[in-house]
């Protein structure tokens, strides 16, 4: 069983992907960060600690960073979640999980620290609390198992940006806090919009979900209304992309995806501002910019059938 | 017939470019303008003037710009196209051919301006002639015919870049003056590495030329071998790029190619610097930096077979 640390901005994919995670038995979920992203700081704690009420799982929720590395409050994303960024279901006032008290990047210094060796952070938000993790305390790089990163456009299998014709929301929202996560000499696997959106849960699929899912199933159909619509609206697609549940496959299964090594940065600022660049190994050219930084793992292949049916599978009754 | 203004800096294929530009009954060569790149200014065009005598066209040939846009020199490519640029074949010391007065910029502008309408320019280094003459007479942009570029690389293919993971050569050696031709109003077709590093003109072609190629075979087999020994060396490939030479076929026959459509904008500076990004028609989101700018031809496709088969069937006898 793999300790796993959760870094989320919950939003839609992000509940979808927590659940998934914890009906999963090969997982033991340790402990949730919240990040800024799919809405602010505070919303998204809300959601998560509601999420933790709904799913009923133990690990302790920790808020995390409101702003980016440079301090910015990023846009949001109400067209895509929705106003309360969980699809507008309705959230009661009263929530029973308490955040704890330390911050999210804390959390997961102490948890990292406790579990030597044995945790891995899946990360389907902004970059921004690895960062300041790595940032007070750059041990840690040695001491995780590893990082699984929903993020990023490698722009293969014809897939580029969601934000911009080359950047991807989560990397885009913190391009410096991503660069650092991605040079650091730890582990990461970068699960990217390359296999994210080759992953489609459809209506037929969601409706199966409700039907026969339980009633986590049948949350997972509630959340998805608005971002299905969305997903109609912008992509003519009847159905949703997995994005950050792919992160949690990963996770479960590495098989289910094929893998390119080679050190990766992300532009900064300009045109092509959060775009995820991995310069492959035996590239015929020198890249100072690349060379000097450890080689990660890009995913850029998915099995789909296989991946829809664990996703599913996980919840069938 | 179609008029054409050959902007270059040869280089090998360069040359191989140029030779099959004037075996084809559906061109017209009405001037060639050289430009930095591959070498300095003045052996670009001692080089240009050598096949000006070595291929017997009539096209004045006048000398370009020796410097970017922000007056920079920029690396050449001794390794790629030999010492002289030409493949390091023997370069006769008196050379019959003079260069025209004019700038290259300049004639390039003259010519447009005295076939209005009827000018495609066939540009197959860096930029810079091509945004001199439009900052200095911008009417021309509505007096030409089109623009072909060889340059840039869109990831399409799996092709990306061959000085940086992202950026190819033509295009990083002045990124800002391909940012200008490419925002431009008039209609630029862009032939990059996702269809250029497609084409391959092998060993057993380059042989074929030599031995039923005429003169003109013959000199293209002589002028690639280093040429081809940078391909073994650094691709592991018993061929050499078409490159340039695409450039000129998609002028003869655009139906050789598939192309797609949408600004393109070029990253100057950073990281991702000479980077070419396209905004695809109908992405769902709104980007402010490509979206006013008119809609580019990126070539994404090329019939491999049916181009062989043009550029050899123009030189076997």
């Amino acid at each position: 069983m793999r300790k796993v640390i959760f870094d989320t901005d919950p939003g839609v994919d992000d509940a979808m992907a927590l659940a998934f995670l914890t009906r999963r038995p090969e997982l033991e979920l340790i402990g949730v960060t919240t990040v800024l992203g799919n809405a602010d700081i505070e919303t998204v704690t809300r959601n998560a600690l509601f999420l933790k009420d709904r799913l009923g799982f133990e690990a302790p929720v920790a808020q995390g960073s409101g702003v980016t590395l440079l301090g910015k409050h990023g846009s949001h994303a109400k067209h895509v979640h929705g106003q309360n960024a969980l699809g507008d279901v309705p959230i009661p006032d009263l929530i029973h999980s308490r955040p704890d008290g330390r911050r999210g990047h804390r959390m997961m210094i102490d948890l990292i620290r406790a579990n030597p060796g044995e945790v891995t952070i899946i990360a389907v938000g902004r970059m921004t609390n690895l960062a300041r993790a790595l940032d007070k305390d750059a041990e840690i790089a040695r001491l995780v198992q590893g990082v699984v990163v929903m993020g990023g456009a490698f722009g293969t299998s014809g897939h580029t940006g969601n934000v911009s014709p080359v950047a991807e929301a989560n990397i885009a929202g913190d391009p410096e806090a991503a660069d650092a996560v991605f040079t650091a000499h730890w582990p990461v696997t970068i699960v990217g919009l390359d296999v994210t959106q080759e992953v489609v849960l459809d209506v037929a699929l969601l409706e199966r979900l409700r039907d026969h899912g339980g009633e986590q199933g049948r949350f997972l159909y509630e959340v998805s209304r608005s971002y299905l619509g969305f997903h109609q609206k912008t992509r003519k697609l009847d159905g949703v992309f997995a994005h950050d549940s792919l992160a949690v496959a990963y996770a479960v299964d590495p098989s289910l995806f094929t893998t390119r090594q080679g050190p990766v940065r992300v532009i900064c600022g300009g045109l092509a501002s959060g775009q995820t660049i991995q310069k492959m190994e035996r590239a015929p050219y020198p890249s100072t910019a690349w060379d000097p930084h450890p080689a990660q793992s890009v995913c850029i292949r998915v099995d789909v059938p296989r991946v829809l049916e664990l996703f599913t599978g996980s919840f069938l009754q």
